[in-house]
């Protein structure tokens, strides 16, 4: 492929950014060895940058990141890239808002799908970013589109950037990677403590109404 | 607004303390993402230092720090301050021995909290620290003065500097930020150890008067 | 021992190799104080490389590792080899196509070990890396071939590279030193999810056609 | 006091000891904040060198530590000392084979001790170490004996390095420091796997004379 000038700036840019962000998903401890991984789509170009397949974290630079189409197919990079390529380009197809990907078997999510159950929203940190119960995806094979299918179908029905795939683990979107990165971050960090939470007891539910202020708020005023 | 001169090194020390402390948070694993803080009075005035919303704990420094006053306005700093500011700068005004605030959502304080169910005193740690149960109090909204509210009232009925706010988090209070961080860190040691202990039995009591004299010499005697 | 010229080098890499992999064993909490260790075959030659007894991981080098031949008797090294060399050495001798072996406690795992309980298959990550459930061999005192020879007939009735040793711990194997290092961080994973989704509920089956097309295409795609 | 010549070099090797040996108590995390300490005491002297009391961990160096005799009296040293200090100096008195004691409030080890109920020994690892159940010690205030005699009271009837005091923590024994923190952090290790295996069924008992051979063989063959 022949990527155009005005690209070339933002890939680096990207490249960089998905690289530096799977530091997050060890710090938190979301993934083990080579379990998990990042993904940006490149804006204004039908490309996105993802982590190579089965490459340790510790060896993860911006020039190994594999940049391919949205149909999974690799454009630039010497290493395969990530298994769930596909699931994630069928994401980009198909959400056109969404910037990042992210995808971990992080352990108290991985324990809520494994169940097919989904979390229930008891936390206002949960309303805050979830807006509400975190859905649970069906059991999907990978090898075709039916796991990017089963993240799209599930995301559509939600407010919620999580969907815990039944017997799999997470997938996270967001405006950006850094987003996708931060919902995979809370969403094992809910899945935590609602679990703890429900080993003594029953937590007490907050309506919905209040859910809704909640959401409305972080998603409008939190931050700078 | 202009600072008056002696105020300026107070100033100093304390962005340094305050920012510092969040380390503390990471180090305990109390907070993830940017979902947690600090706040110290600044002696003698109607100013707070606080961290800034949204920014993340590696790129905190002293000047990032928002100085505000007790009604929760910058005073000084180009960041919006926490979101929590005008819970904390509540607790200020209506408690006038506390130098120090924070606020987290650490796993298993926050499981309590959001069953509402005060931390039984089964441990001799938390006699000395917390003086009995760490109590809870009323699901608030963020946007007014509910939140601070529902921390003073709470607070002032207990000898605990924790107080378990429902379906949300912890607040912790003491004479300096520092104290503040501690009781913090204590507060989720002590839920996950009763926790644990309560997944498979139940805990010995300690009999309220050997709660008070733990308590009693803890606050008396303890450290240098 | 006169080692010949053409293993010299094979075996300065073992050395350096087997070494280095116990940071993994650290970095995943797989281990405290000495409690666990890794060993490599040296390959065409009735040799391995082990840790040595009860020496701290941050005192491993590639020079203190004990060279031993299959039956377990040192060959170099001025220090005593693994408690565990006796098992890992019955390993080598019986399943030639096993190039690394890792010993654990690690916690999760241990803890079905001690009920003598093998870890259901309910998750797609268990279902590429061990190809079902992991199994649960014998219990088995030290000092013989008792411990070697439970592991070596519960592995030969799987797919799964780890078994759990009753009131024991964790063997797993692999081609090489890596891989049976992965497996043990990977079994750990898994024994952990798979924990935590029972405690409150009955995580759903996997069918068993499934498990073995996620096994099939792991060992064959997967990676680079 | 005036120390005398032959004592001087053997007390700053025992203070460097002292005080670096709390890093193992940090570093699997046994510890939060400053609630928790190591003394060894001084060969052939009624002195003990310990932790001075409240002090941070990152801030311990072999200067600060406190040399004390066997009273408990301060002898060297600017700091008050532990709080614990009567009670481990009960222990040295009265236990001369000791040369070194921790104590934590270890999560899983404390929750134990909050339901005064000892861990049984059903893992090999508890066999070596412990050989046979940790016991529980009873409920003693601080202030005067009690918790020393508890400890001492306790530990004479056991095989076990380590005692949990009923609704407090733990108190390990040990030949040296190192020996004592060993058993602090295997301790642990042991109540949680322990517990987390008791969380879903009921581990096998081990038989009376097989834990026997186990530690016999640990105690006499183990390491270098």
């Amino acid at each position: 492929m022949t990527v155009t000038a005005d690209v070339t700036e933002t890939l680096r840019t990207l490249r960089a950014q998905v690289s530096a962000l799977h530091a997050e998903l060890t710090r938190y401890e979301l993934v083990v060895w080579t379990a998990g991984n990042v993904s940006a789509r490149v804006p204004g170009h039908d490309l996105m940058v993802i982590k190579p397949s089965g490459v340790s974290y510790d060896d993860l630079t911006p020039e190994n990141m594999v940049l391919c189409d949205l149909d999974g197919e690799v454009k630039e990079g010497d290493l395969a890239p990530s298994s769930d390529t596909a699931a994630q380009a069928y994401v980009y197809r198909h959400l056109p808002h969404v910037g990042g990907v992210v995808h971990t078997h992080s352990t108290y999510a991985t324990a809520w799908a494994s169940r097919a159950e989904p979390i229930p929203c008891v936390l206002t940190m949960m309303a805050d970013e979830f807006g509400g119960e975190i859905p649970v995806g069906p059991f999907a094979l990978i090898g075709d589109d039916s796991i990017g299918r089963g993240i799209v179908e599930t995301l559509r029905g939600s407010r919620s950037p999580a969907v815990l795939m039944q017997n799999h683990g997470v997938f996270t979107i967001g405006k950006d990677a850094r987003a996708a990165v931060k919902a995979a971050v809370m969403c094992e960090d809910v899945a935590r403590t609602v679990h703890v939470a429900r080993q003594l007891g029953e937590p007490v539910p907050i309506p919905e109404q209040q859910v809704t202020s909640l959401f409305d708020r972080y998603q409008n005023v939190y931050g700078q």
